[in-house]
């Protein structure tokens, strides 16, 4: 058996930053430091960060904050106010992408556009893109029919759409505004991940995708490999394989999320070889 | 036989606005007064106001210039300065929706975008447009490859494009580029005409559509029918019209640009009628 290893497998730029910033936080062993919301979608990171004396909080009337880190997927604009009035410390550990298409929101709103956002609305991005994007702002899941729209319509993108979506968005839009602006805030590497992650699914039995099943880009790859001819299984960790998924299986393609920590992976692809299989090059 | 006859056939409000222009300048009889290239892509239009003094010029060094004219489909940009600077006095027929895109590339232009221009390169309206639209724009016709973008895209349209060409046009831009503004300067009458015609032509077995051969949203209009399972005629006056067309056809719809005059759509309706037809309610 091969096992082939998606190369964009793992910790994007923004993710390896937020934990740069938390654990470094951690280890000065300060108290009252806590997330803003789980700081990425990945239970086993999260519970390292609770060891290391960094727990997650869901609201601001929690007893004995001091410093709060705000989550890569960043919070809304009215609660980063209510932060700092409230005197905490605060530690902006969103991720810059992010950071970039709250940003054009707030710009396209104030440049008088309607503001789309193409995402899903239950997402903690997209719940912190809207609170920039203005009053008649709306979010679209991309198989939603759109509702009436204003003549000028700005459009914004949860970082880890695909940008298929976005293209479809975009001529359903035009066809009924006069004026659309559109900033195309898709993250590069969510983009090539899930386009190396098809290519390896097109030449492989079965195909494994690591990462949290809360995390957006996790369950787009694979949700992108179950459209395939390919087995898929999404795990969290390697406690979740099992044996008979390989057996009589030549190729096996590995892939992970942007929220998923090398040593996962690493667990993943070992529990894989030690039942038989050998590694691949990874092309 | 019943003839249906499309209620937006004919003068859209820029041609109508340009005729006016046109024709009160002739009633005063001076001397010198051209319209640069024809005013309108109507042959028998153009050859009337010929009859009533106003001639056609290619190039501004022709003499006894006055006035001139400017055509429905606007000029590049140079040529109207060109023109203010040898002192002829500038009446300027440009299509309002028109002068709208031509501002619009401007805008852009100077906001740093890349502009495309969505259209026909060899369309006097286009080739007005593109010399607004600054020094790294391009015009696409819709159908060719796009060659490698900026990251920041503007884009305008001809005024007589199909909606459906606009929408697939920015959904490929957006795959490339990172921020896209989109002026839709689609002229409202020719898609209503489209989409009248487009709904008369499934109701009937022979279409007639009244036109100049040099009118792009005529020819548009004609192309339409000819992929719809209809027997398709596109003709510029009555006299083009062949009694054999009509031979054991029960419904004949009729349409025409936004350059044909109504003399010429009433005479082919009459034509139709001698051999037979009888007038439908338009509906």
């Amino acid at each position: 058996m091969k096992i082939l290893i998606a190369k964009g497998a793992g910790f994007c730029f923004g993710v390896k930053r937020a934990l740069d910033i938390a654990f470094t936080m951690a280890e000065r062993k300060q108290r009252g430091v806590y997330t803003f919301g789980p700081l990425i979608h990945n239970p086993q990171v999260i519970e390292k960060l609770r060891q290391e004396g960094i727990e997650s909080i869901q609201d601001l009337q929690h007893e004995g904050i001091r410093a709060l880190i705000i989550r890569t997927h960043g919070i809304p604009e009215d609660l980063m106010k209510e932060a700092s009035l409230k005197g905490y410390e605060i530690i902006d550990a969103t991720c810059p992408f992010v950071k970039k298409a709250q940003h054009y929101a707030k710009l396209l709103s104030e440049d008088g556009y309607q503001v789309i956002i193409l995402g899903d609305r239950e997402h903690a991005e997209v719940k912190g893109l809207i609170s920039y994007a203005g009053n008649d702002a709306i979010v679209i899941d991309g198989k939603e029919e759109l509702p009436l729209l204003k003549s000028r319509v700005g459009i914004v993108v949860q970082t880890t759409q695909p940008v298929e979506e976005l293209q479809r968005l975009v001529g359903r839009v035009i066809a009924q505004s006069k004026e659309m602006k559109v900033h195309n805030t898709i993250c590069n590497s969510t983009a090539l991940r899930l386009k190396e992650t098809e290519e390896m699914a097109r030449k492989v039995d079965v195909m494994v995708v690591v990462g949290g099943k809360n995390s957006a880009n996790t369950t787009q790859l694979a949700s992108l490999c179950a459209s395939l001819p390919v087995t898929t299984y999404h795990i969290e960790t390697a406690e979740e394989l099992r044996k008979e998924w390989f057996e009589g299986i030549e190729r096996v393609g590995l892939t992970a999320g942007a929220s998923t920590p090398d040593w996962i992976i690493k667990e993943v692809e070992e529990w894989i070889n030690d039942r038989g299989g050998e590694q691949g090059d990874g092309t």
